[in-house]
């Protein structure tokens, strides 16, 4: 009870600094003229999208709640089951409770999402003007940014969290709460997904390899809808995402501090374990604002320095946590100290993730002694024989990256039940994100850079801004890399642990797979991250093609607008209008079949095979995800050794070859591989809310 | 005892039959001098590989058969349980038995693969000079090459398995058999499938797309090896391929024969069960046999009439193997009817993936009233925007062209577990590769008729033969998707099958999810296929690369070769030793996986986790061999559809995009997504040996 005060104060005090350093963002000088003007075209596109994404997103949270509040809190099938795991301490359906918490989770994710972009479309015309000054004075600005967003994310998480569990000490009301966060998380990510990347596959495709223009430059049709795209997508999208992930790991978690007393029906709490990652997770927000507190350096820092220092914060912020988190568990009687390895073994297995990632995506590679292993190098190296070769490097690069993360999740299950059982899944997930507030931000802040860079460009600044952006870019793609590894290292745990949580509350024993049911289920649950991602990339693919039409039939039709002649602007406004609506129709379908897919499969086989659907989810997911994630980040990278001079440079062949890997990877990095992530999570919080009603 | 003399005895009359079709085709001419001269070439090509990958698969069979005798047969470790399956009627250790039976397995897909080739070389000649008088002509003599596989491959097959089981009646000792099948047809299928899509890439991107030559142009240096790759990879890969799936069925249907007696450890065989597969194969040579003799037209006939003809003499086959099915079923008092319906749900199933695969391959896509689905049109139109719209289409309809097959599958073994328990899993699918002789002289076919074309292209026969041959080459396109469809779908029920007959002799009684070593095993087993796919593809690439490299260098430094100056010839030597060093060296070590990784995950993790293992590959794998499959496969066609003057037909930008999307597909539809096929069934088939040693 007092610990889960102190959790909620944590994120007051994580809100309190998310505002100073929005007051602190904002009392830098927004730029000249022509920087504010584009910088609010991109403003205005961003709200305009969100408007209507969140307005799509508004009818579809209403009929989720009327049927919460029906079919759960007020059990019309009148189902005896359904509060058996809240035995310990719950409310029998005397209030609309869980549709309630689906609300707020549903509300929050969305705030998370658009505080985020709301503080980015004003910190990147901030950081561009910054930028004008000095790399570090552009890193101070646009990280500042991205650490509002991380610590608006975990604040209102723990928060909402915390007091609902005050409130009602009741595992469905907490995983309504998640279901909420979820399923905004997973339109948001697919929706933005789709919005960005058709824009940036079309503004790359035509303009820089058909019209040879520049990145960014004005000229070209699609540049603002990119723009756009990196706020919605990347900012807004990764904030519901990351909000999800953060307290659905610790709704997890809470949930399985239940212990089932006998074979039988009945269920006690287990208190120090159902506030643990509540405390965690408050002491983590502490420790990423000291963290934060430690990312600077002098004036003339170079690069080096400055990725010195942001490793600096995020280490000295996983320090204080684990030492925090040491001494809270060692003075509490309830709690044995080997859950504290538990949480250890969660962020090893994120770093080992998230090291591979590097590995896999940076032109660094892998060097011991004589030994290099360079997949980035490989692949730029194959995209001199062409187009088809830099596709099959990319593809093969992917498909065999996910051995390491696969290892790694494996031995971190393997260690994690040895120390807690299974309620240590759930543990090591936290202690992931524990950090969540300094990490997020490091990677929030490579979007903000990089729409600096598109402002800066546009805006027609000094070509040393540029230069200064796109190091701050390239500066948040290698720390974004082992954000990458807890994001997938905690969604697959998470999933799990939430898998687990479903088996108490249907009263699954097992899940056999040489029972037909379980086995046909996890057929059925291998397939859905397949068809998931093949919808979200058609869509991409499609929204991207009539991108692609629209500029090309720009360049044609507007008179001077390919020469450059003073005075012809493009019709931006249609580009945006192509991604806004190819992104809100096609992120529809998708979700829908996350939500009703677990309801289907639980409705007609029963809960057994709903336990196989959701493991075998989590198990081709998870690889499927990884595969898209290394393929498209090495096919990025592969594309920037390119032009960085290498195998004939921009220009080149071999630079084409690379500009297709990369526009087949965007999709896969961005919108469908972080999708299949939230959508695991989706599902098992779906089934562990529906579950009861299939037994 | 006198059903599997039978089953011998129409083993014999298959091979009977293939040995007169060699004799019908032998008979025919073999063409002029400049055809038999490039016929000899692929002939000495195809093998001198064939010699040098069996010289090295010798060493590795030598060595296997050491390890089975030492810790199988003589069981040097001492463990107990070791003939625990065999109870029933085993030999205790008397000799080498499950070691011989493995060189026997081994050396009879060998042989298959070896007889398929060495026809298949003689066969296209003789299909070049037939196609000088007609279409039907050419169709006979192809077919009946083809044909020949079929029934050397099923001739082969059941005498080998029904003289061991006659023999020994023991599952240890016809599982070795399978493994020897398994084994070799992992090596063959990735060895020939990493050549011939080496040489097919580096002839494709350079001649056709760099240097703008017709397909087959002889003044291409890897079109040699391109033929020779259509012969080492789609004819004696294929041929081991669909031998090891033949008997891997039929002795994993024997396997689920034993009935647990008790929850204990004693085993009884059901031997009217154990008989059926056999007698069903038997049945369906026959059945077989006389489709092939349906298979005729008229002179004049036109594709419509020959693929009506080609249908006609399957579907008779199929009615024939399953009348003479149920009359035997119904005839023996030891089976139950509903065994016969098993037979017909494999059949439906193989048909509803078979007819999906033709609804994402073929340019007729599907059409119900005005509803209207096609992917492979689709792709051809975002083909339109360039390279990267083809791949992304692609992925997209691969991803989600996954849905219907699983969903198949899963209500298959829903169907056939109803009925009859986990043993019409295994029935289900000897069900599906009853008509093997058939179904596979029609798939193998167009590698024939592809090679006919080659042949008539460089000696420079007359035009229209050329035509007809690709009009046969279609003809086999079509009707092999509907062998694909059976083929998956029999080795995941046969994968499955092996992995209850691995959970009887190790005694596991559940695999459950819940358990931590059953998920991780999972989570690992996951994960090959992954791995498997990624090395494949990446041979694939590098060996490709270096194709490329050479065909540029050949036509830069050959003075008078692109122009095609009189007596100029390319070095295709060099081509063909390229490919052969890059899939020699490269088939190694996914081969390797496949074997080393089920032993290294029982002995270090338990039988459990090994059970897991296999369920999680066989779940992605699946999945993952669909996918490209179809996505291979609708490519190809997208770009056959764009060659047909849609989209700005050949030399077209569109038709640059569109080829890149083949050449991509070409290593995942013939090398790394039938290769997984296998590799699933020989880790199954691994893990039955094996499995005891574990417990």
């Amino acid at each position: 009870m007092d610990s889960i005060l102190l959790a909620i104060a944590a994120g007051a005090v994580g809100l309190v600094a998310a505002a100073l350093l929005v007051w602190r963002v904002m009392r830098q000088p927004s730029g000249n003229e022509a920087v504010r003007e584009i910088g609010a075209l991109i403003q205005e596109g961003s709200a305009a999208f969100l408007r209507k994404e969140y307005s799509i997103l508004a009818v579809f949270v209403v009929i989720m709640f009327a049927i919460l509040a029906v079919f759960i809190d007020y059990n019309i099938l009148g189902n005896a089951t359904i509060e058996r795991l809240g035995a310990g301490g719950a409310i029998e359906s005397d209030g609309p409770w869980t549709a309630l918490a689906y609300l707020a989770g549903a509300v929050g994710s969305g705030l998370a999402g658009f505080i985020g972009m709301s503080i980015a479309v004003r910190g990147n015309t901030r950081t561009a003007t910054a930028a004008q000054h000095g790399l570090n004075k552009a890193l101070q600005v646009a990280f500042s940014t991205g650490a509002v967003m991380g610590l608006t994310v975990v604040g209102i998480g723990i928060i909402g969290v915390s007091a609902l569990w005050l409130i009602f000490e009741n595992p469905n009301v907490i995983a309504g709460f998640g279901f909420g966060a979820s399923s905004i998380a997973l339109f948001a990510r697919v929706g933005g997904g789709i919005y960005t990347k058709a824009a940036d596959v079309g503004a790359d495709l035509v303009g820089k390899v058909e019209a040879g223009l520049e990145e960014d430059d004005p000229r070209n049709p699609a540049v603002i809808a990119d723009n756009v795209g990196d706020n919605v997508g990347d900012v807004a999208g990764m904030g519901a995402d990351l909000f999800e992930s953060y307290v659905g790991s610790i709704i997890a978690t809470i949930s399985l501090a239940f212990l089932a007393l006998s074979a039988g029906s009945s269920y006690s709490l287990d208190e120090p374990r159902a506030v643990l990652p509540l405390v965690i997770a408050g002491i983590g927000i502490i420790a990423s604002i000291l963290g934060l507190f430690l990312v600077r350096t002098g004036d003339k820092a170079d690069m080096g320095k400055l990725l010195w220092s942001l490793r600096y914060g995020i280490f000295s912020a996983g320090a204080l946590s684990l030492v925090g988190t040491a001494i809270y568990i060692n003075s509490s009687p309830g709690l044995e100290f080997k859950l504290f390895w538990v949480v250890v073994t969660g962020i090893v297995v994120g770093q080992v993730i998230g090291t591979s990632t590097e590995w896999f995506t940076s032109y660094e590679g892998l060097k011991i002694g004589k030994f290099e292993f360079n997949p980035v190098k490989w692949i730029a190296q194959q995209a001199q024989t062409g187009h088809p070769s830099t596709i099959i490097a990319g593809l093969s690069i992917g498909l065999y990256s996910t051995v390491i993360p696969a290892l790694a999740i494996a031995a971190g299950i393997f260690v994690a039940n040895e120390l807690a059982g299974l309620y240590g899944i759930g543990l090591a997930a936290v202690g992931m994100l524990s950090t969540l507030g300094i990490t997020l931000a490091t990677d929030a802040f490579g979007p903000v850079a990089d729409n600096a860079g598109g402002i800066a460009e546009q805006a027609h600044l000094d070509p040393e801004v540029r230069k200064r952006t796109d190091a701050l870019d390239a500066l948040g793609n290698t720390t974004a890399a082992t954000g990458k590894g807890f994001a997938i290292g905690s969604a697959v745990l998470t999933a799990l642990a939430l898998l687990v949580a479903y088996t108490l509350v249907t009263g699954v024993t097992t899940l056999d797979l040489l029972e037909p049911k379980v086995l046909i289920g996890t057929i059925i649950g291998g397939l859905l991250p397949f068809l998931f991602s093949g919808l979200t990339m058609q869509a991409v693919g499609t929204a991207a093609g009539e991108m692609i039409e629209e500029v090309r039939r720009q360049f044609r039709e507007i008179p001077g607008l390919r020469e450059g002649l003073p005075g012809v602007k493009p019709d931006a406004a249609r580009a945006v209008a192509i991604s806004t609506q190819g992104a809100l129709k096609a992120m529809i379908v998708p979700g829908l079949i996350a939500i009703v897919a677990p309801i289907a499969i639980g409705a007609l086989m029963g809960a057994e095979a709903l336990g196989g659907m959701l493991a075998g989810s989590i198990v081709s997911g998870f690889l499927l995800a990884i595969f898209m994630a290394n393929a498209g980040g090495a096919w990025d990278n592969a594309k920037k050794y390119v032009e960085l001079g290498n195998f004939g440079g921009k220009g080149s062949d071999t630079h084409a070859a690379a500009v297709t890997g990369d526009t087949v990877g965007d999709p896969f990095k961005d919108t469908s591989g972080p999708a299949i992530n939230i959508l695991l999570k989706l599902m098992a919080i779906v089934s562990l809310i529906f579950g009861p009603l299939f037994i």
